[in-house]
């Protein structure tokens, strides 16, 4: 049963999902401590507050731990095992369990598993030398995407192969364990925002996620695809969401392919950044739910209010101190909401912060994604 | 030209309107210090820093004012002579303006002023003994309402007088410069969130206040009257804020009369109880519309989303600290949204949290006030 005030949320993390989370929490009476090695990180300010220390930092991790009554992560980079170990050690529970993060962060051995478990996945072969890429492009053809299995995001970490003369390239920039994914010819990316609680499981709406560089640049609510591809993408999230252990909301990136079908394509065991629209566009955000579910709290509403889209706004400097300018247009917008990070630093295409722009329950959503491009592209660092 | 990372607004005051403007102050990338006497105030966890000290400290105010770039307050017990002061002193612009804030903190001033700019208000007098009160109870007749000029909110500050044998102990109790009001024979409360900004005036949505022990205990928006009305009670609030000066956001308190009249009933230069419904029902709400507004950026749009309705959570044990229990109802009634302020200490008819409860566009809002005071009346300090 719970009460209130409220426990104290620990974050490993304190990026802008860590601030999200922090800015989700503070209405619910939840207080947040974060940890980031990062002085001054983006949820300091709107946390209680930051201690400093590195995500995969044993001592770090046990000194939050200590503070709070449940951890959880905003970043795949803290290390499996410390949370493991420093959960049992001061009887924290951490959510997601670390299970699911060991599951998760190895790219080859998430697909190996969704694939074991009956879920449709582009095709993958794991590398270790230019002869396996080669073998794999026999089986499968160029265009080939070399991935790292650790660490990457935000398409660091993914390189593509056109042809024979990339494969030795590509392995030398990637530099570590790899799999290679044939080419999938997809219609469109969709992502679903699921959530495990305590005995419920819940999806959020379909949402259609457009990239460029890999990098996600917009999304759109309600996805403009058809009612039975919407059924059998929520279908597959909620099978992804049975091999998840651990409470939290889970980010679900899909391929919708030219014949229909919906492959998965990776898990984040986090809020994520396809799942920003639900702070205006849904009753409950990605983030006040993540907070109730690892709390153990009672669910909110998945329910969609209105049609909207986000855009991000991404660093278009190289690294430094930069300030975001033409910033008037988005604040006058109707129904543009801003969201900045507070980084301090700019680079190229750093997410520095989104555009969230809600619509008339009957508009249609590709003239609200234009809307919100047009005045997304005015914004620029100088 | 509005540029990011935006400024630092500082905040005299860090109750549950300092906590929900840092909330939401938070996207929009601008932090927040504040300052209160009361040490782990309710803002303190949400902001990058409380300095302690009290509301008229002019100590306070000025180092709160050498941190931030704009200033503004949450309260009107900070004293106008030292906001005036300590912004000329440091250069740092204050909003609203003091004048405006002398103007509002003495009712009898407030009305006088008013009156003179052709706003209907109920009848008043000023009155310094008992022998005044006897007459204006001659003019208006019985029952009267006792007000000090000074310091009251929530109904601290205000008594009724019934009859003559209530009017000594009536004044004993106030204690201080005061005036009384004639009886207001009202349909129902009315109340709007009034903005100035940067050149630009707007009002948000009329809503409906319902009082007990002259404490807000709910609003519903829309409110339940008619169109003509709405209309008359934003001609009125237009009115007001024409003799406000400074930027922020205005708490317009009304009657409308059984006659169909509206009535000025009092003014607050700050965020309102009554204007909380606008963080999930309306596009911007009043706590982001006033940090824009201080910070002299654009107004957001006011525009109502869907029906809305707010409870508040009140103490209901004597002074101590206290668990609020049955909050799993409130966290899983559908559309329900909980905000807790993490006030240390509880007691009788103490502000604590509230509830809004969003509906679907068409639903009836008595249906959704039935539907929230069912889920808040189950909440219960132990």
């Amino acid at each position: 049963m719970t009460t209130l005030p409220g426990p104290t949320l620990g974050i490993v993390g304190a990026g802008q999902l860590g601030r999200m989370l922090a800015e989700a929490a503070a209405p619910l009476g939840v207080d947040v401590i974060v940890s980031d090695p990062t002085e001054n990180a983006p949820a300091a300010p709107v946390a209680r507050e930051q201690l400093p220390g590195g995500f995969g930092d044993p001592d770090t991790v046990r000194r939050l731990a200590e503070r709070v009554d449940v951890l959880t992560f905003e970043i795949e980079l803290v290390d499996p095992e410390t949370l493991r170990t420093v959960s049992e050690e001061t009887d924290t529970p951490v959510h997601p369990h670390p299970d699911t993060l060991s599951l998760i962060e190895d790219k080859l051995i998430q697909k190996r598993r969704m694939e074991s478990a009956g879920i449709a996945v582009a095709p993958f072969r794991e590398v270790e030398d230019a002869a396996d890429v080669h073998d794999a492009a026999e089986q499968l053809g160029y265009p080939l995407m070399l991935k790292a299995r650790m660490g990457g995001y935000d398409g660091r970490g993914n390189v593509a192969i056109e042809g024979e003369s990339d494969v030795e390239p590509a392995l030398e920039r990637i530099g570590g364990p790899a799999m290679v994914e044939g080419f999938v010819d997809y219609e469109r990316e969709l992502a679903i925002m699921g959530v495990k609680g305590d005995g419920e499981i819940d999806t959020f709406p379909v949402t259609e996620t457009i990239h460029r560089e890999e990098i996600l640049r917009e999304t759109v609510t309600p996805a403009r695809t058809d009612e039975e591809t919407i059924e059998r993408a929520e279908a597959v999230a909620r099978d992804v969401l049975g091999e998840m252990s651990g409470r939290g909301v889970y980010g679900i990136e899909l391929f919708e392919t030219t014949d229909g079908e919906i492959l998965l394509n990776e898990i984040a065991p986090r809020p994520h950044n396809s799942g920003h629209w639900t702070i205006e566009g849904c009753v409950t955000s990605q983030f006040e739910q993540h907070v109730r579910a690892v709390l153990g709290w009672p669910l909110g509403s998945t329910e969609r209010r209105c049609p909207t889209v986000t855009a991000n706004i991404l660093g278009d400097v190289d690294r430094r101190r930069a300030t975001l300018s033409n910033v008037d247009r988005a604040l006058e917008a109707d129904g543009c909401h801003l969201h900045y990070y507070g980084k301090d630093e700019v680079y190229e295409l750093r997410k520095m912060g989104h555009l969230t722009q809600t619509g008339g329950i009957d508009d249609d959503p590709s003239e609200l994604l234009d809307a919100t491009r047009a005045v997304r592209d005015e914004l620029t660092f100088r």
